[in-house]
This record gives structure tokens, sequence and C-alpha cells, in this order.
């Protein structure tokens, strides 16, 4: 039985982008296979009173992140980060046209859509932008926004948006196990690839 | 010129119990100094409104770090965490005390505070434990009472908990370097020794 994990990710995440880059090669050396799970961290946070970022609310916390991410581009080997304004952009249309993407599709859109966002300051809510993405690796913009309008689609998104706070989740990224192993954080990118790889599930009724 | 990092922690914090297990053995592989410093984050809590730890105010939180704690002291070859009740402790006089100490004498002393907390649910609050610890290092218990209720330790931590915020810390453990990089969380400790070990500092009027 193949192992897995999920990829909880908000697209205006700082930190979710570092975690787009790295899963892939870390997945693929663990033999762990990735579900790519956008869901949309708004709602989650009006929930426990925030109206937006933490990282806005609380300016020492934000000011140390803008700092913490340039050094971890520079370690990763990543672009500089650029800050987009506003921060944080309004994720919605990206996360559903991912949410509408086949599977595979979903990888490379949402990395070009963390690099034209945080190496570009582009506007990830601007249809040019992320037109401009979908032609790039090989998707049908007018296909791809009209699927991202459909109510099944919005229905998609909703429930993942749903069940990552059912899971417990507060924060993106987040990485779940099959067996609900909850990790928080691109700093647990690893260990979370690890408990998914050591978990032990056994088809219903094997013993 | 011996690279220094100042280790910024809180006794009633979780994360900063695992730097203080983890700090001494990587600074002396990195041939840095470390200057263990205890503050108080209630205050700098406050100041952005909050009346309690975020893992209490924030329930999702709080029970990903419960369990994230048992995952990291697993890993860590630590005893299991106990949660100590009430959360966050009171940990005003253990923090004069450790102030008050001469600094050789911190390391020991804090570990062993943590550890009465975290492993066996005592309270940091409680004088009887308190002195059991002072004997168990070395130290004078009824002395070290009372340097920790002079009028010049009270200065001292309050002077500590005002400098830990005006170097922009807002949670702990941090780590700071003779340059003024701020590294937050035990998730940074390697980074912040890395950083502190690499950092060219030259004398005043050196060019």
């Amino acid at each position: 039985m193949k192992r897995s994990l999920t990829f909880w990710y908000e697209f205006a995440s700082t930190y979710s982008w570092l975690s787009a880059e790295r899963i892939e090669a870390l997945a693929v050396q663990a033999g762990v296979e990735v579900a790519w799970r956008p869901f949309l961290l708004g709602p989650i946070f009006a929930a426990q009173g925030w109206t937006s970022s933490p990282f806005n609310l609380f300016p020492a916390k934000g000011r140390n992140m803008w700092r913490d991410m340039e050094r971890q581009c520079a370690r990763l080997g990543l672009p500089p980060i650029v800050r987009p304004d506003p921060f944080p952009q309004n994720s919605l249309l990206a996360a559903r046209i991912a949410t509408a993407l086949p599977p595979a599709a979903r990888p490379p859109f949402s990395r070009a859509v963390y690099r034209a966002q945080f190496t570009q300051g582009c506007s990830i809510a601007d249809r040019a932008v992320l037109a401009a993405i979908l032609d790039d690796i090989g998707g049908a913009p007018s296909d791809a926004f009209a699927a991202a309008e459909a109510a099944e689609t919005k229905d998609a998104l909703r429930q993942a948006t749903d069940q990552a706070q059912s899971l417990g989740i507060y924060g993106a990224p987040s990485f779940t196990t099959a067996s609900g192993e909850l990790f928080w954080g691109n700093d647990r990118l690893e260990q979370a690839i690890g408990w998914a790889k050591n978990e032990t599930i056994l088809p219903a009724g094997a013993c």
C-alpha cells in the first residue's frame, strides 16, 4: 500500500511557498505520494477572531517573518522574496483554479503562482497573471476559468477548507497522514514525510 | 573575537525547554558562546492584547503543540512531556532566581526547572520545588531566594523583558546575534548558531 501525505496549502502563505518548492523531491525520495490540497485560511482565521494574517495583526511577528523568509530563500537557493502588495493577497481565484485542475497540473500551477507572487510581486487575483501561468504550464486559460467558477468547484474548495478545520488545521502549510497525524509548518515537512513513510496502515479486516 | 549568541527563554514555554536541552552541545561544537537570558513573555503578550498563551487562546494551535511536543520529545530522546496544571505556569520566581544566579549556574538551574515542570508536572511557582532544584545544583536556596527578591534583580528581569521587546522578540525561545539578527523558535536554533558563527564583527575603528 502506497504511503501518502496530504499537503494543505494556502496561496497567500509565504511558508506554503517554501513547501511547494520542496515537497516533491523529498516525497519521491521517501516513496510517499503527495495529495496537493489548496484551501483558504481566511475563514479559519475569521473563526478565531482574526481579520487579517497574524503577520499583519502582530507587527513584530510580521517583521521577523519577512526577514526569516529572506534567510530561508537564500538557504534554499530560491530567488529573493518580493513582498506582494497587498499582503496577504486575495487567493480565492487561484485556489478555485487549482481545485478544478487535474491533480497532476496542481503542483506546476501552484509553484508558478507562488513564484509570480513572491519573486515578482504580481497580483494573484489578476486574471491576466493567472492566464499567463496557465498558458505556460500548458493549460487552457478559458477552460480553467470556467471550471473555477463552476458551482461544484466552489463547493469543493469550501469543503476542503471545512475539512482542514475539522482535521485541526489552523495555519499553512500543514500536512496530514492517512492516520490523521497533523504537522504544521514548512519546518515540519521532513518529519511529516518521515511519519507518512513509516505509518503502518493495514487494509480493513487484515487482522 | 569569540562569537556569541543570546538565548532568550521563558520558563513557562514548552519549546524553550527543547532549546535549553539542545543549545549547549550545538554551541560548543560551533565554538559559539551562549548567554542565557531569561525573560517574561507575559508583558509582551499583554502588549498585543493577549491575556494568556496563544496555545490556550487558540485551541487548535494548542492541541497540535502538545502533540508536537510529544513527537519532539521522542525524537530528541527526552522523557515524555507532562502537562503542568495550570499551563502556562507562573514563571516569575523562577525567572528572578535565574536572573540572580551566576551565569554558570543558569543552564543547570534552568534545565532542572524545565524538567520538573514538563516531565514531572511540578509547579515552578512552588518555593519547595525551586529550593530542591537549587539544592541539587549545589546552590544555596535561602541565598538564592533573597537575591531573587532584591530590587536590582527585579529591575534586571524587567529590563531583560524590555530589551527583548525592543529587539523585536515576540515569542520564546528566541536567539539574537551580536549584530542583532533575530531567530524565533527552537526550529531555528541550528540556523541561529550557524549565523553567530559566521558573523564578521570587527572591533570599532578596524577599517
